[in-house]
């Protein structure tokens, strides 16, 4: 940055005297470094100048003032434009107009404001309708300009506008704005100046140096406006980045039909198809298209006929033109090798382009895109692997609609954002944030969305809008956030007040359950079942890549033949936790479970878990089967035996009749392991010191599965037995012991001899702290994150939702702990684990088994401390891959095969 | 230690050619070292030699072997003593005779096994009558050795040996063992003999070397008895130490009216006053003195008066050995700078030292010999501060019985222990040890106690006996375990099996309450009321040198007045931790508290705040008042807020009615605010950050009190305000920013200027990590380690009880980590935050505010660590300042004033 006496607060574009490039972005905000590196690909830019985040910066911590030399440096920029386009601004005769916008570090779309046609003023109108010998041109953007203009600077809402202009339409019987004149524009205009001079006390302002500093103070005030700031929340942004202002001059779609203006990917950016796509309108200005108030048509004829639209393609209307704009694409996907997403404008068949950035895409475009730009040569292989969101992957993993399922269409739309998703009805964003917080599944149903409902989306299921195309704002944010959507559907008709909606006759109210098919675009009334996901193609190819990058191994955590299976299938390459007491609640094994916790004494407990034993075994055999060879780790019981046991009177009779005991010991059993804090208590090895009897039957089990998958399948089983909540040294060995000899007696007995580790949970902070001693008896550590995190915060995953959210609003904390690691405290426990494990056993195995296990951000510190494998659950488990592999690249400690 | 080859394995003592020393405990254990050491000091000793804890070791490590040179050096050293007392071992003619004692490097009273006049059997006690002339004496000390030997040898139980001697008693209408004539005890021997035979199968051994060899196996047999185990657990005894083991000629202290066995105190062991205290048997031998079977007679005549005894004194009775004796005695403790515990016997007016040792002694004892040790120039100050154990002043704290209450005394006994105490009656060890750990106090009350009733005796509040002298097992064992003691209570006769105890026609049932005053020997009916013990005098002395050497400083958690005085009364330099919420139970103020909690909004909270306000102000000024200038850190609220709601539906309807809410809203606030895990929860900090409206209150309620008492005084206030259970920085900022705030209105409301301070608990462990942020904005820190253990164990201190005793059994935790600071785990925490902490505030106040601030082990670790403070309850200030001070000492830090 230059020194303050001489700082350059202001950067051209354009017009052959181009400062920028792409690589500015943290200074001109991405839409400013794109236009200038557009401008210096030679690409047809209007010109314009950028006023820096450094302003932003600047503004904020100096009481919204500018920097000094930031007037004279905007007027020298403006007198460019004015050279440049041969007008001048505020000059009634040959008026400059610009448009302001904003553009920070990120795409934040919709998030902040934008003026157009500013410039414009009573006479500057004129001498433009004068000038151009478009009356009616000149004095729609002058309406325009005062619409946009009072709603963004001045706050008049946009409502008083609406109903000026409803009233003049109806007057006139007019449907359509196109069919408003000149004259009836300026008798709008009039009632607009009006309005706005009654809602502030001042008309509204006539000056073009007021109008332009007016809305450059908005763009800025808007990056601190709620919607920015739950934006940035949403997508992590910091609020110190802040945004830049450009300012451009005015090109026009709305001259007449040989104007246009359109907004495209230059590939597909749900599928990844490689082909054009985009929408356009004629004789309009660029926000009607994204306001969804026309339905716009499509680009190409492929397009138009794949989405059987009537309206005729760019490429039939202005061929020319759109040729142009194909090339224009193909060499800034050459350039930035990625997708883009541009804005243009076509202003008397000449085209210019007003935006480029790397278009946002559905899990399955990006990975399409990636694995397809690889192929091409564009990037390489760990590029493409770098280049998808291993958070996105959910979106390709979860049901989609079985085809063979009943499904009662009520109405079609746009397929806005794949993926299916049922729930119920809302009709606001509140409320479904509210329901989404009580645990429901909810779909959003709004006529149109704004980032207003931004919140509701992001809790919401769905999305459903009857108004607004592919690239409505709906479908965009839908696509960004992984929810399906469907966008369009105007044979439905939303009532707000009613709280219902009505399709032909049938009234869907508040509360009803709804189906969308974000791929299709159906909307279905009632919940529909649904398929898993196909795991081929591009997803294959890429998992495949990944898995040759990844250092970190990646297991799964799963008890049961199902999750077993399906986390195979997405590529686990063992189990890193199975923990036994999910087996102990079947309703064959609960009554055993029972009579061995009521039971006298240990003769007692014994017999019952005589009972336990084949189950478990039988649970076993299954789970080494399915894994065939690969490694097992096997949590023994872990939650205090009160979970075991029922809590109303009626529960506990039925217990006492099922295991012939008397109600009264019932009773008195579950008051005496009633505990104050359970997470705290009579829980994990310490029930295996004082019942070893549980430990040894499970150990048994375990071995006798081993033995006899070994014997029936000739292969290797390798159980890792883990001994959970050790917080000494002592307890480990206690219980090592007692498995080894049980090991040692079932080798005997069966004549199989099976190799099997040892091992602990690293969950209590005590445990990371003597990780060194621990490390002398257990051949691994398996980080159990919940519980580390647990007690590290003295903080209870069941109790912290009273408080958490509270404590995310005020920044206390960036993430939900239990959602992602929280590298300063619990990651520093691993870290010291980790150091102190490995000086004493340097091949101790170290991996982790908490939730955290699936999260992206909690692998890449994973591999930084270099643990050798991380286990998730079935449905996380490609995006661990992918997370690994990232890591690996990031840390440079890419596999050598 | 001699290499293997050449080991030594056996020391002499006595005859001229000692080859121990005092200094050689480890080696030679204390008995063996002490005899050395008084043979070295030309003490009459009889020689002896000692087989050494290292043949202890051996044994144990070799399967129950001897080192293959031990046999030929016990020859050796058996002949020497053949030599010295120009006797043979096992000659008929002229038969030597020996002890067999163990003996360990710390005394063990009454704990291992003992064998007398080994060295007789037929022949030798046929010699023996012959060369002495005194066939009764001869054949009493054979059956004795029978009997003896063949209970700790043979294990023939003794009740076999009683019933013939009963039997022979009753035959010839004997009352007292001294009735019986030779010939009854020849007649005696053949029975034992044949009941030996018939239990073994075999004949009672009469080859001497069987008998020593027997016996020698016997003591190295007994280390690993349960009573062994049993005492050491309670000692903190490492098993490693083993026992040596002593064999000596037998001087005879039953040859006649011209000799006697005693033993004796070098000052009285339960005052500490400087005067020679014991008691002794003419014709007796040293068993039947600790026994209590004869009741024993006073050293001194001062004694006999003092205890209204009607028999003579040794000082009377035998005034030239007295003499000798009390010339010993000064000898002795000179030599050993501490009063020493003795044993002798006088065999035909010749005095024989058989044992000195250190006295055990009750806790106002060690206080008064410790300081009259230092006037009297033996010992300096800081010698006589390392001679009390902190936690014995424990006994000195506590209440005395009211001398002005009503006291129904039934029975008188010996005040064998001093102290007073109330409980339930119970009659058997078992029973004791179960009602203590169902929270009772109880009394346990017993004919006689044995080292068998030792867990009992722990576990009782007192031991009442009905039989036994000052030195009785059970006046010995309960001075050293500060449990108060009535002994010999002979009007009492208690009958187990019916579980009653009858005194005078009043009969007292198990489970009756009774009051024992050990310091008057009288037995109550009922419970007696308390007042306060007396703190001056040896008490003041010492505690003024403790002061002196001590660097860190002691406070107290108190909330309370009155236990805010008993701190400062006790010694206590501030308050480390007054718990609000303690204040919130009171009657006056419950309801305001569940109005807040009630409460719709904030403004609700605000409305019964305000009337909380007052009284917590109250609260404060008292504090303030009384702590006088001294530092008071008050802790803002840190329970959850259910705990002041109630949980019967009965409870809830008042509620309902007191504070005029809806049942049904109190009903869904108490659902509503249940915790899975309350410890976890949402409590401390988070309960500012959500609620700040209640610290701001509290705050205001501190300086405001503040203020007033500044103003009222003059002196200065020193708030320390504490927020509890932090785990991020973060939260710290916040609620410090709304101290300060209310701090600075305060002050501009009230024209007074204090100074205070904000710090916080250290009571997770990521607040142990994180505590160089921390201390950016703390200005000190507590450690609160009641959380920090429950957190960094993951272990709740209400549920442990469910295990933490099996945990002990099995020896996995040594300690109770919540009593005694786990140093290794939750200490390598508070070392990492002490030092980040320092390192970012080097002038931070440290301080501990758990339970373990008032643990003697725990304070040495703070002393290592390099706290400023500990704090503890008012009752430990005491313990606390004795062993900062001696922590001191062995860090070397001590104080410069």
């Amino acid at each position: 940055m230059a020194s303050q006496g001489d700082s350059k607060w202001v950067y051209s574009f354009g017009a052959g005297a181009t400062e920028g490039r792409a690589d500015m972005k943290n200074l001109l905000g991405g839409k400013g470094a794109n236009l200038a590196e557009m401008a210096n690909l030679g690409l047809p830019v209007p010109p314009g100048f950028t006023i820096t985040t450094e302003v932003c910066t600047y503004f904020y911590a100096n009481g919204r003032n500018y920097p000094p030399e930031l007037k004279s440096q905007v007027e020298t920029a403006v007198k460019r434009l004015e050279k440049a386009m041969d007008a001048s601004f505020g000059d009634p005769a040959n008026p400059l107009l610009v448009s302001v916008r904003s553009g920070a570090r990120a795409s934040m779309p919709g998030m902040m404001d934008t003026v157009l046609n500013l410039g414009l003023n009573d006479a500057t109108a004129a001498g433009l309708a004068k000038r151009s010998g478009d009356a009616r041109f000149a004095y729609d953007s002058y309406r325009r300009f005062i619409q946009m203009y009072s709603n963004v600077v001045l706050d008049v809402d946009h409502h008083h506008f609406e109903e000026i202009l409803d009233n003049h339409k109806r007057d006139k019987s007019h449907n359509l704005d196109t069919d408003l004149s000149a004259e009836d524009w300026q008798a709008v205009i009039e009632d607009y100046k009006k309005a706005v001079e009654h809602e502030l006390g001042k008309p509204f302002p006539q000056d073009v140096q007021e109008q332009l500093w007016g809305a450059v103070g908005a763009v800025f005030g808007s990056w601190m406006n709620a919607r920015a700031i739950t934006y940035r929340k949403l997508h992590d942004i910091p609020a110190s980045w802040g945004t830049a202002v450009n300012v451009q001059c005015m090109v026009f779609g709305n001259m007449g039909n040989d104007c246009a203006t359109g907004v495209a990917f230059t590939r597909n950016p749900s599928t990844g198809e490689n082909a054009f796509y985009g929408e356009y309108l004629v004789n309009a200005q660029g926000e009607d298209v994204v306001a969804g108030i026309r339905t716009p048509q499509h680009l190409t004829i492929a397009g138009k006929l794949a989405n059987k639209s009537d309206l005729p393609a760019m490429e039939e209307v202005m061929p020319e033109v759109f040729n142009q704009l194909n090339e224009v694409r193909l060499k800034l996907e050459k350039h930035y090798r990625d997708m883009q997403d541009i804005e243009f404008t076509v202003q008397q068949n000449k085209l210019f382009m007003l935006q480029t950035r790397n278009g946002k895409r559905t899990a399955p475009a990006a990975l399409k895109i990636a694995v397809d730009l690889a192929n091409e040569g564009l990037i390489d292989q760990a590029e493409a692997v770098r280049r998808i969101d291993p958070a996105s992957l959910d979106q390709l993993l979860h049901p989609t609609l079985d085809p063979k399922a009943d499904r009662k269409v009520i109405a079609k739309g746009l397929p806005a954002s794949p993926g299916a998703a049922s729930g119920k009805v809302v009709f606001t964003a509140d409320e479904a944030e509210t329901q989404a917080g009580q645990g429901e599944s909810v779909i959003l149903c709004r006529i149109e969305t704004s980032p207003e409902d931004i919140h509701g989306m992001h809790a919401a299921r769905g999305i459903l809008t009857t108004r607004g195309g592919m690239t409505s704002h709906a479908a965009v944010v839908a696509r960004g956030m992984g929810r399906a959507c469907v966008s369009g559907a105007g044979d439905l008709r939303i009532d707000y007040k009613s709280k219902i909606m009505m399709v032909r006759g049938l009234t869907v109210k508040e509360g009803d359950i709804l189906t969308i098919d974000g791929s299709t675009g159906e909307v279905m009334l009632g919940e529909v079942p649904t398929i898993q996901p196909e795991l081929s193609g591009d997803f294959a190819t890429l998992m495949g890549w990944a898995d040759g990058i990844r250092r970190m191994k990646i297991r799964t955590n799963a008890e049961t033949p199902l999750d077993a299976r399906t986390a195979r299938k997405f590529g686990a390459e063992g189990i890193g936790l199975s923990r036994t007491e999910h087996m102990f609640f079947d309703p064959d094994r609960i009554l055993a479970v029972r009579e061995m916790i009521l039971a006298e004494n240990e003769a007692g407990r014994r017999a019952a878990l005589a009972k336990l034993e084949p189950f478990q075994k039988k649970d076993f055999v299954e789970l080494f089967t399915i894994m065939s060879g690969l490694p097992v780790t096997i949590r023994l019981l872990d939650p205090p035996l009160h979970e075991f046991l029922p809590n109303t009177d009626a529960e506990m009779e039925e217990v006492a009749k099922a295991t012939g005991t008397d109600l009264l010991r019932v009773n008195h059993r579950v008051v005496q392991l009633h505990e104050a804090n359970p997470m705290l208590g009579h829980r994990g090895c310490r029930l295996g010191i004082t019942y070893p009897e549980i430990y040894e039957m499970q150990a048994r089990a375990i071995f006798s599965a081993a033995a006899e998958v070994c014997k029936t399948t000739g292969e290797t089983v390798m159980p890792e037995v883990m001994i959970p909540l050790i917080g000494t040294k002592k307890e480990l060995d206690i219980l090592k012991a007692v498995v080894d000899r049980v090991a040692k007696e079932v080798m005997e007995s069966t004549g199989v001899t099976f190799e099997y580790m040892v091992g602990t949970m690293i969950e209590l902070p005590r445990a990371a702290l003597k990780a060194g001693e621990i490390a002398e008896s257990a051949e691994f550590f398996s980080y159990g994150t919940n519980d580390l995190t647990q007690t590290t915060f003295g903080l209870s995953r069941d109790d912290a939702g009273a408080f958490l959210p509270e404590y995310q609003r005020q920044g206390i904390l960036e993430h939900d702990p239990f959602q992602t690691l929280d590298q300063d405290g619990v990651g520093e426990l691993i870290a010291i684990a980790t150091e102190r494990g490995r000086k004493v056993r340097p091949n101790i195995k170290l991996g982790i088994c908490g939730e955290h296990g699936g999260d992206p951000a909690s692998i890449s510190f994973c591999e930084k401390v270099g643990l050798d494998y991380v286990s998730c659950s079935p449905y996380r488990v490609p995006i661990a891959r992918l997370a690994a592999a990232q890591a690996a690249l990031a840390a440079d400690t890419v596999k050598r095969d």
